[in-house]
């Protein structure tokens, strides 16, 4: 089986049918597709592997995630995914759950198979250790940066997030801003907390009662905010460390027979769908951006493999989505 | 730069360099690790790509979703990856959008990548049309069937897991049972149904009122629980579709100051943690096993391109996990 067979059957020279399953030269797309589903017919192959290799590419990423993907990496890898295979690049996925022998393994196996980058994510937002593969191999970290400046990383903007989210009930003249978040030991819950007590610092103003670090969980929220109430902080608005805490907050609001936003303005972190629109009232919230996220980390590897590394922490800023838990119906 | 300037570096010989690099013989760890450290230091990258050409097969599996991945592919993928990489698998993975352009692209491109298999995934459960690749390539239909009965699928016992859902609640003494689901169109939502009514059908019990079908949200739990209770039926149990809408369910209850489980028994459908753990009180819930479905999709792939072909539509039993919301606290 030849490629002048495909040639033959789709009624195109060898030189047309060679470019149309390249993907190379500018064929009309009834052409290119003709070729294809000649190629298809005939059970032809081209020679994907035995190409790449002579090119010295293998046209193929990694994505390595450090932690299971889940709610935060899922967006960013399918930013990757649609950046990537706008191009004629293929992404391959692993998942090292956390374990540093699955990290190790995941690496051989990449740099064995020769992928012409790398992209590593993770959960938390701490910065990791370099990983160990040969200099010549463009990486790019996204969500969790590298701990080494000189590496290329792409993050959110955690501390601009909860800055948009202090400004906004400030200009909604809110003045006694209550903040609960996760735990201490979390970078993202001490980054966004920071902010905002440096936002109400800003306009000479205090936050209502210390800042109430915890879990990341609506149980967290409802009881913290249960307990603002109970002890007679006067609040006028929660700003809230994710999306669960918020909800939990608005449901310990609302059984407290206070008014969402009326009474007390509620403003969540993450934009997560789920939770942002089935809260009562829905969650005015700071979106992560993460698709985007994934996208440009793609466009910083795309140059990097191209030879123009940009190395450094780069930083995308996160967007206030605005919904009744802040400004009613 | 040779294997044997490793071999030499890392002071073993050649074939033992050979087989660390290369994955196979049995080497001691230590041994295993000291050549690949050495290959690293060099920069040396084992010809993955020629030696996967010279065996004929690229030792690479494609992974494409119909629609976006997200909480019911992530799992299977989860699963897919679990399987896959254990052995010397990369999963490819691709995202059709449900765009039909997309889908042909992707398949193009996997083909012409020479992958060992593909696995097909979706969000909904009904059957699709079989995907136009070369007869030879095995492919293995997860989640969401192929139409044709002669392709290979995998997929979850829908009616089996509403069975479980309903004798559990038949078995805690609870005879006027109401059933809450997602949209008719939607056959998760049917068969769910179809199968709770024929149980109780098998005790001599009608549900209580018609099934009520709306949408796969915690607001219309809500808003159908709600209206159950106005029109006064009598009911000591709700079987929902989804767990978003026990969970609606449950606070549409709580709120017409009905107790869960004493005065009615809810349970969900997914055990999706976020749910099923947030929800007043902690769901019982059918929990689809979608990693095991995503790992035994690999073994049957895995099989198939080691010539086991197994056609035919395989179901996995889904298990239902107790909580407070059917039998207290």
């Amino acid at each position: 089986m030849r490629i002048s067979d495909v040639a033959i059957r789709a009624g195109v020279s060898p030189g047309t049918a060679s470019k149309a399953l390249n993907g190379t030269g500018q064929l009309r797309a009834e052409t290119r597709d003709r070729v294809h589903r000649a190629a298809a017919e005939l059970g032809f192959r081209p020679h994907g592997l035995a190409r790449a290799l002579s090119l010295g590419r293998s046209f193929t990423v990694g994505l390595l995630t450090t932690d299971s993907f889940g709610r935060f990496s899922l967006p960013v890898m399918l930013g990757v995914e649609d950046a990537m295979g706008a191009g004629e690049m293929a992404v391959l996925l692993c998942d090292t759950r956390d374990d540093p022998l699955r990290e190790r393994h995941y690496l051989r196996t990449l740099v064995a198979r020769q992928v012409d980058g790398l992209i590593l994510t993770g959960r938390r937002t701490e910065p990791r250790v370099p990983v160990e593969v040969p200099n010549s191999l463009p990486v790019v970290y996204v969500f969790r940066p590298c701990a080494d400046p000189a590496a290329t990383s792409i993050v959110v903007d955690d501390a601009g997030g909860a800055r948009l989210a202090a400004e906004h009930v400030l200009g909604l003249g809110r003045r006694r801003v209550a903040v609960i978040t996760g735990p201490p030991s979390h970078l993202a819950a001490r980054t966004r907390a920071d902010a905002v007590v440096a936002t109400l610092s800003g306009q000479g103003l205090a936050p209502a009662g210390p800042v109430q670090f915890g879990e990341w969980s609506e149980r967290w929220g409802r009881l913290a905010a249960t307990s603002l109430i109970r002890r007679g902080e006067e609040v006028d608005a929660i700003l809230c460390g994710s999306d669960q805490i918020a909800r939990g907050a608005c449901d310990g609001l609302r059984e407290a027979d206070l008014r969402v936003p009326d009474d007390v303005a509620v403003v969540g972190f993450d934009n997560w769908d789920v939770m942002a629109l089935a809260c009562r009232p829905p969650l005015t919230t700071v979106d992560l951006e993460l698709q985007q996220l994934g996208r440009q980390a793609a466009a910083l590897l795309l140059d990097a493999i191209a030879g123009e590394v940009r190395p450094g922490r780069h930083q995308i800023a996160p967007r206030l989505v605005i919904r009744e838990s802040s400004v009613g119906a």
